[in-house]
């Protein structure tokens, strides 16, 4: 006698799947609603109840949201990032530009000594003095990433926490008050896993993918004034170039 | 009499978080070892088994890989992709110029009418007819990407499936036999969810983050030619712009 065969995957997670490739296809984008429960069942021809539990799994991990009466829809991207952006174009002014209202909250400032890895970035001796700034970005009191930056210290005396209140530029303050001109910036862009602490700040649950920038700062002379790993929203955030000419 | 506290999470989770927090730090890179389980469990001060469950559970998601007898170590990047290259350098090229042995599959070629975020993108008439392409890029026999373009069909008369085998680049075949130079390309760079196909092909667990990159190719006249997007592996793929010069 044949036993029946034991599913090897239960119906949630392939409600789960079809829903992931619907909205990873290209008929979908943020801001976009998903069918109803109701349809994603009959379609499926599926108990609602599963459909809300494959729904559900997707909410908790920011993959959509849930708007009350209006249903659920992929969240909408709210800060565009260009990655060609000349370096003196803060991050303040693209959001401002995008017609949101930025907000910066000062979370850690203080000197450490450098670590190999950072060193090795700033080109200066591990253990040299450093200041290390964090500071957590928002856009309409939403937080968006997770900013921190490292400088060797003696080159800019007098940095004070102060200084990085309210959302002032640092750039701006490095060309002000020590004559530093940002002139090149090389920029790395992978996927990371937040850690509570960033899970925490930026909403997610712990364990999500955000997306993580790294850059190293230059000076006019090619020397690294900077070191900068931004911890970004996954769903909230993109990078952008537009309109980059191809050479050929 | 008082019932002793409830943890509130496990410890397999608190060990998970404290290794994402080392690695997420900046004195770990891509291939770089973590410490061992022993060292893990005497520094938390807690079971070795349960040191291992969350290595594990951070293995599953990618975020580690075991090397045998070599211990557990971060992913390297396999494939470091210039954001801000030139159209006319084929991800072929790159991974050569690197050093590694590209590879590339066709898994699907075809005309499909234009959805209508695809017809958007490329400025036709919903339901226009498209020539469809997929293709699985590997490195060294490793899988990294999946690549789907689209191309308005009237403009690419005659373009087959065997065009695209062997790792053929779309636009030396546009600039060559159809006098099509890429002039312009707008790129998109997000988080995504891997579908349980995507993660299959890249040897993901299904659910897992993805780098997605998405572009929009023009000719010379400015009008699009192709909309592509790439689901790109979360841990061998990194996107690079490499000294930038900074506009003042």
């Amino acid at each position: 006698m044949s036993k029946p065969l034991k599913r090897v995957k239960p119906i949630y997670v392939e409600a789960q799947d079809y829903i992931l490739d619907l909205i990873g296809g290209p008929d979908y984008g943020p801001g976009d609603r998903i069918p109803s429960e109701r349809t994603l069942a009959d379609t499926l021809g599926i108990n609602r109840m599963t459909v809300r539990k494959a729904i559900d799994r997707l909410v908790e991990r920011n993959v959509l949201e849930r708007n009350g009466t209006s249903g659920t829809r992929i969240p909408l991207v709210q800060v565009s990032r260009p990655i060609d952006a000349p370096a003196s174009l803060g991050i303040t002014r693209i959001i401002r530009n995008a017609g949101g209202e930025p907000g910066s909250k000062l979370l850690h400032f203080g000197e450490e000594g450098a670590s190999e890895s950072v060193a090795r970035r700033l080109e200066v001796p591990p253990g040299s003095e450093l200041i290390m700034a964090r500071r957590l970005r928002s856009v309409n009191d939403e937080a968006f990433c997770i900013e921190t930056s490292y400088l060797p210290a003696q080159r800019v005396p007098g940095l004070s926490a102060e200084d990085l209140l309210g959302g002032q530029s640092l750039y701006e303050l490095l060309r002000q008050r020590y004559d530093i001109e940002i002139s090149i910036r090389d920029r790395e862009i992978s996927v990371g896993t937040a850690t509570e602490r960033e899970a925490q700040l930026l909403a997610l649950a712990p364990g999500s993918p955000t997306l993580v920038l790294r850059i190293v700062a230059r000076d006019g002379d090619g020397r690294p004034i900077e070191y900068m790993r931004s911890i970004n929203h996954p769903h909230h955030v993109v990078f952008r170039s537009a309109a980059l000419p191809a050479q050929t």
